[in-house]
C-alpha cells in the first residue's frame, strides 16, 4: 500500500501528467519550524535542466495545504502538494498503444484493467519522488544532528560521468548509475528485531525509487567470497567502534554506532530515443518503435536527493520506535 | 515490528535458547491441506547436519497449536511451534562478557539496557529461521503453481563449494556465499505502486534472513554500467514476454510474467574459531578472545530454503492483495 | 494515526481554518466510475443552512487531484480536496486564552505543547468530516448493492426535533441526538476473527465523529436486562435469516445476512452562547466566559450523512477482505 | 486482523477446544519484573467456579515460551500459552448439525466455507479471553499508576446479580449483564487526531469480547437528551480538572485527566437449555433443539477482568504513543 514508516509515516499521491503530486506526512512531531523555503535546497539537487536531465521544467513549489501553522509543524498530518505545469502529454499518445520496453507501461495496463493514467508513466513514475524528498526535509529536521550525503560515483560504469552521460545523449541511448549513501553520527541499537531490521527498511524505501534495481550494505555482495576472520570488525570500543567498518555499520540489523554505508544500482532510463521492439496491444503484433518525448538521459543524476530522503525517512522513523519501546527504559515513561 | 505481510502475515518469536521458537501465521485462507508431515522436506533442508554447520543437532518437530482442524486450515490463525532441546547455553556464557566481533551482542545489549537474552544471541539468531520455513510451507501450498528454487552457487567466491568450506572448518574460520533465487510461472502485474513494489518487498523480507547483506534482481549491479538500448528487455508478446530478461522478471516494481531471478549475499558467520579483537563489558577494555560454541562454518549451506520460504511468503500476500484491489474488475466483486 | 481501514484506506488531513481539508483514499480498486457531481447529493446532506447549523457556509467543491483518470479511478491513491473559503478566524481569538468547556482545546495544547492550530478547533473540528463524507460516496460506489440509511430521530430529548433545536437557538444554547443507521443487503460472514468484529470496526471509525458519545446495535443496552431465551434470535434461514433482529445483524462479530442496525448518541455542541466557566492559560485563574463565534446548535443535524459514509467505508474494507482470504475457497484463487 | 495495537500490539490465538490458547505480544518494553506468578491473580478473577459460571474447570497456567529471560521482559516477542484440558467436545456435535440462535456458528461455517472448528465455537469463544487477560497483566505493569477498576453492577437487570443469576440457572436460561469501568490516574492528552480517538480505540478492543452490545462513555445516551449548557463540563484548573465529568474524561477524542468512565452491556450467554429455533444445516429445514454442554448462565460476571485488560492495552499503547510523537517536544528526542 502506499504509505511507508511506523512512526513518522509517508503516503504519495499522485500522476506524472495529473493535476499534482504530493506527500501526506502523519505522525511528525509537533513544534518543528517549517516554511516553504526550507524545501528549496534538496528540491533543486532533484530538479533537472543540467545536461542528460530531461527538459520538462517544474517550478517545483510546494504548498503546506496543512499540519503547519504559524511556521511550526502543529502534530497533525502535513499535506504538501505540487501542481504539474509542464506537461506534454501528446508526447505520451504513442504509449498508449506501444508499451515501452523496461517500463511498467504493460503491466500497469493488465493490473488495473486498461484503467491506469498512462500518460508519463501516470503513478508510475519518477515525478512522484518530488513528495518523497519533501518529506525527506522534514524527516532530516527530526534528527538534525544525524548526517545524510548521497553521490553519483559512476555512470554507464565510468567515474567519469559527464563523458559517460554525454554519448548517450549523442546517441539517443541513456545510461545506469551507481549511487552510494553515507550517514554518520547515528546512535547504536537502531532497528527492530527480525523484520524490520535496518537493512530491511532501507532497502524497502530505496526500492520503491524508481529505476533502483541493487543494494549493498558495507562491503556487500563482497562478503560473500570473503572468510569471517578478514570480514568481522573488530570492537574497539564499549559503545561500538570498530576499526574497519566492513558490515557498513549495521550488525544483526541493528545500527552499531559506526558510519552506515550502503550502494544503489540505478537501471539506465528505460525511454531511449532509439527504436525499441515491443507489441501492439490493440492487435499483439510485433513492432519497432521509436519513443520520442522528453526523458533522462542519465536519470541517476537526480536520484542522489531522492536517496537520501529516503534513508532520513527511515532513520526518523527509527528514533522516534527507539524513543518508545525497546530503546527504553521503563524509568523513561513519565506517566 | 516483528510481524511481516499485509494479507498473509507472519509474527516470529522465540530465542535461540529459550524453550521454544515457532510462528503464527494470520491470515492464512480456510480450507489448504495441513498437516506436521508437510513440513519435513523443507524443513530438513534447513537443519544441520552436512559438513560445514553446526553441531546442534535439533529435531525440529512443528507442533501445529492452533488454526488446524481435521487436517485443514480453518482461517483463523496458526501457531507452529518447535521445542529447543538441544541447547548448550554454558557455550555462551563468555559472550555476556566479551561481545562477539561481527554479531549483534553489543547492540542489543545497548538497545535493551541489558535485558535481552545473551544465550545464543537470544532472539537474534538464525534458529529463528526454523519458523520462517515453515511459513514458508504453507505460502507455498496457498500458490502451489508458482516455482521457488533457490540454490548456493557459490562460498567463499569459489564453485566448489565443499573444498571452500573444508578450508574454512581446517581453519577455524567460516565464509560467505552466493545465493540465487528463481521463481517462476508468476502472474504479471503483482506488487503495488509506489512503496510496496515488488523489490521492495522481497528485500525486506529478505534481508531480514541473519547474513544478507547485499541483494540485485536481474542483472542487478551490472545495470549500473550498461545503457538503455542494451539493457531495456524486447517485448514479444501481449501478456508481457520478453526476449531477454536483465529486468529479474520486474519492471516499476510490478511482476512482468517472466521468470524472477534474484542474487544475495551471505556475509561469513561472525563466530569463528580463531582469536578475535573485541572489548570487555565490563571495563571497557580491549581483548583478544576466542569464541567456542558450535556454529556453522559456512551459513549460507542452510539459506537456501529460507530464502525459498520468505520469496513464498512475499508472493502468496502479493496473491492474496492482487485478488483484493487493484488486479480485479469490479464485476468480480460479488454482494 | 489518521488512516482507518486494511484494504480501503482513508487519510483525513486539515484544519477547520487552514487552507483546505481533504481525504487521501488507498486501496480503492480500478474502473470506478467517478466525477466531480458524484459528491454533491451527500455533501449537501452534509451542509449548514437549515435553522440550528453555523452561518459559516462553504461551498464544499471537491477537487480531484489523483487517482481519477477520464472519469475513471485508476487504483492508484485517489486525493480529494476542499478549499477552506468563509473562515472567521478573529472569532476564535478568545479560545486561545480561555480553553472551551466540552472542546478539546485545552487536551490539544498540552499534547502539542501549544503547537496546535487553536482556530475552529484545528485538527479538532468536525470540519474534517467533509473529507469523510467524500470517501464514503466512493465506498458506496464500491458495494452498490449495500444500503445505507441514517437519520435523527430525537433532539434533546424530542422526537419533535425543530422545536428542540428552536427552543436551542432561542437560548443561545445547544441540544444533543440521537441518530439511528439500518444497512440492508450485507452478504453473511462478514467481520474478521477477534480483533476485527464489525461492531469493532464499526464503533472505532463512527467514535472519530466528533460529538458521538455512545453505541449500541440490535437492542444494545437493554440486552443487558434481557435473558438469553427472550434475547437469541430464532434461525429461520440457512442463509442466517432470523425471525427477530434483536442482535442487530450481527453474531459473534460476523454480519449474519439481515439488517444491521445501530443507534448513536451526538452530545450538544460544546460552542454555546451562554457564559461558561472555565481558566485562563495564561494566569491560571477561573473566569466566566461567552463564546461568541458561528456554531451549530445541534450539530446532529448534519450528523446522519457522515455515520452513512463511516460505515460505507467499513463495509467497502470488508467486501474487499472478504474477497481476499477467508471468505473464499481456494478454488476461486486464480494462479 | 487478529492483531490490536500500534507499540503495544497482541495477538491472540487458539479455539475452544484445540491443544491451546494464546497471546503474542510484541512491542512490549524491555526491563519488566515478569514471572508466572504475576498472571494468578487476575486469571483466577476470569476463571469459572462461582454459581452462574461454566462446570469446565482450566487451570489456565500460563506457560511464557519466549521474550522473558531472568524474570525480566527482553524486549522481544512474549510468547504466552495455555493448554486445553478440560475440553468435552462431544457435547458439540449437535451445533455442527444445528447452528445456535445468537452464536457465530452459522455465519462461521458461511464465511469458512465449513472448514472453520466447531467445537465449542472454535476460534469463536469467551476461552480466547484468557490470552486477553494475560496481556492485560502486562499491559498493567507498563503503566503501574494508572488503576482500572471493572465491576458488574448489574444482571438480567436487577443489582441482586445473585438472585438474577439464580433464577436464570433454575430456568436453564441464561442473564446479561452491566459492567462499568473507571480509569484514574490517567495523564491529559492521551488519544490520537481523528481515527484514533481514545473512544475508538477503547470501543474497538471492548467490541472484540464476546457478547458486547454496546458501549458508553460518561453520561453516554444521555448526552443525546441534554443542552450544551448542562452537559459542559465547567474546567476549574490549568491541568483539565473539571467540576462536573460528563464527557466521562475525554475531550475530542483526548482524554482530560479526569476519571475515564464507561459502560458496556453484555448480552445474555447465547447457549441456554431451553429448546430454541434453529435450522438443520444438511437439510435446511426447521428444527426446535434443546442444546446441552456446559456454558455460563451469566458471562458477564466473568467478563470484568477482561474489560479492565482490554482498556489496559489501550491505556499501555497510548502512553507508548504518547512518548513518541505528538506529546514530546523535539527537544527530548535524543540523538
Amino acid at each position: 500500500m502506499n504509505i511507508f514508516g511506523r512512526f513518522f509515516r509517508v503516503s504519495l499521491w499522485g500522476e506524472s501528467h495529473g493535476p499534482a503530486v504530493g506527500a501526506l506526512i502523519d505522525g511528525c512531531p509537533a513544534g518543528i519550524a517549517l516554511q516553504p523555503e526550507d524545501f528549496c535546497h534538496d528540491l533543486e539537487r532533484r530538479k533537472s535542466g543540467q545536461p542528460g536531465t530531461t527538459a520538462r521544467r517544474e517550478t517545483d513549489r510546494p504548498v503546506l495545504d496543512s499540519g503547519v501553522f504559524k511556521n511550526r509543524t502543529t502534530g497533525s498530518p502535513i499535506m504538501i502538494r505540487f501542481a504539474n505545469a509542464d506537461t506534454a502529454s501528446g508526447d505520451y499518445d504513442l504509449i498508449n498503444k506501444y508499451p515501452r520496453p523496461g517500463h511498467a507501461d504493460l503491466q500497469a495496463y493488465h493490473k488495473f484493467q486498461g484503467f491506469n493514467d498512462h500518460r508519463g508513466g501516470g503513478h508510475f513514475s519518477g515525478r512522484l519522488t518530488v513528495g518523497l524528498v519533501a518529506a525527506g526535509v522534514i524527516a532530516k529536521k527530526i534528527i538534525p544532528r544525524v548526517k545524510f550525503k548521497a553521490t553519483l560515483i559512476s555512470a554507464g560504469g565510468s567515474k567519469n560521468i559527464g563523458s559517460s552521460v554525454s554519448l548517450a545523449v549523442v546517441a539517443g541511448d541513456s545510461v545506469g548509475g551507481l549511487v552510494e549513501c553515507r550517514i554518520t553520527k547515528l546512535s547504536p541499537g537502531l532497528g527492530e528485531p527480525f523484520f524490520d531490521s535496518t537493512e530491511s527498511l532501507l532497502s524497502h524505501i530505496l526500492f520503491s525509487i524508481p529505476g533502483v534495481k541493487a543494494i549493498e550494505f558495507g562491503d556487500g555482495f563482497a562478503a560473500a567470497s570473503m572468510s569471517g576472520s578478514r570480514y568481522n570488525d573488530p570492537i574497539v570500543s564499549l559503545t561500538g567502534r570498530t576499526s574497519t567498518n566492513r558490515c557498513g555499520g549495521i550488525n544483526g540489523g541493528l545500527t552499531n554506532g559506526n558510519e552506515l554505508g550502503l550502494r544503489l544500482a540505478i537501471r539506465p532510463t528505460a525511454t531511449i530515443g532509439q527504436e525499441q521492439l515491443t507489441i501492439d496491444k490493440a492487435t499483439g503484433k510485433k513492432a519497432a518503435i521509436c519513443f520520442g518525448g522528453r526523458h533522462d538521459a542519465c536519470i541517476a543524476l537526480r536520484v542522489p536527493v531522492v536517496v537520501e530522503a529516503a534513508c532520513a525517512i527511515v532513520m526518523a522513523d527509527l528514533y522516534l520506535a527507539h524513543r518508545t519501546v525497546n530503546g527504553t527504559s521503563l524509568k523513561q515513561i513519565k506517566l
